[in-house]
């Protein structure tokens, strides 16, 4: 939807996200600032987020979550390939009262891509 | 699985269903009509459906979801390449003791399309 | 993630697999030998479940899992182009103490495929 300025209230102030090996935002700031070329690099984006597995804390106010990601961009850039991306997202949350659930830490991982333009990925780790 | 009946029988007798701006259907029955397609205008199709998020109304009657949808379409038609639609739907679900869940109103969004064979998407409202 | 050992652990000794009309395995030592291909056939693959339906039986020791999958392969062998599969898994599963839920059965059906290097399929049962 790009909508980052939303998107980046889900953090936490002191978030970490790392969106490859050599991409990553310490703070929510860095990382709503990454967040920019999502309307100036893509026309078009859609994220299907399936096989949610979620571990609780004991008294509820944590959360480590993995899912697995199967994402679609059309680039702005003329005559450019539609990207692929196949991989997990896995996030750690935390609860409060005044918040909810926010990310603390989000780290995507690729299983592949296909014309995809961020060449180094972080790997799932396949065996 | 190409099951207009069944399919049909999960919506309203006064619903409303819009697969486009200019291709929509009021009433089940109409909407039964526009499903008479499937058969003859794809050998297969298979709809995969994620990130689901369920507002319930709080006497849990009535219920509005937004999910996300991928879903691929091989063609009758020889040659054709398949088609390819990434959106999300935007439904609106009442409940009652006899017929449990059903649709009221279903509206199908685009992000985007590959080789889709309907020109005209209602849009995501992209920013 | 290739981790076959973990995979056979989540079946039961007496499951039974069927990838295919003439690919299947009757327990668990034999599906773990037809896991032996995935390290050596395919440098990476991506697996996203959604469309999930449990049927749990009324003693809650049994349940019938309907999914739909959408599966992306990349093949070891060069040249050859990623292998897309769209269909639905058909799965059994019964829980004990010991155990807790484990697979006593999964049946892959096929809505369709891309370039795929299994050429037969178990049919969805398309009306």
């Amino acid at each position: 939807m790009n909508l980052p300025d939303q998107l980046a209230e889900l953090f936490t102030e002191d978030c970490y996200v790392a969106y490859g090996p050599d991409f990553g935002a310490e703070g929510r700031a860095a990382y709503r600032e990454t967040l920019d070329g999502i309307g100036t690099f893509f026309t078009a984006t859609s994220h299907h987020v399936s096989n949610i597995v979620v571990d609780f804390s004991e008294d509820l106010t944590t959360a480590k979550v993995r899912s697995v990601l199967y994402a679609w961009h059309r680039y702005t850039k003329e005559g450019k390939a539609d990207g692929y991306f196949f991989g997990q997202y896995h996030d750690d949350f935390v609860r409060d009262e005044e918040h909810g659930w926010r990310f603390t830490r989000r780290e995507l991982r690729a299983s592949g891509v296909v014309d995809f333009h961020v060449k180094k990925q972080i790997p799932i780790g396949r065996a």
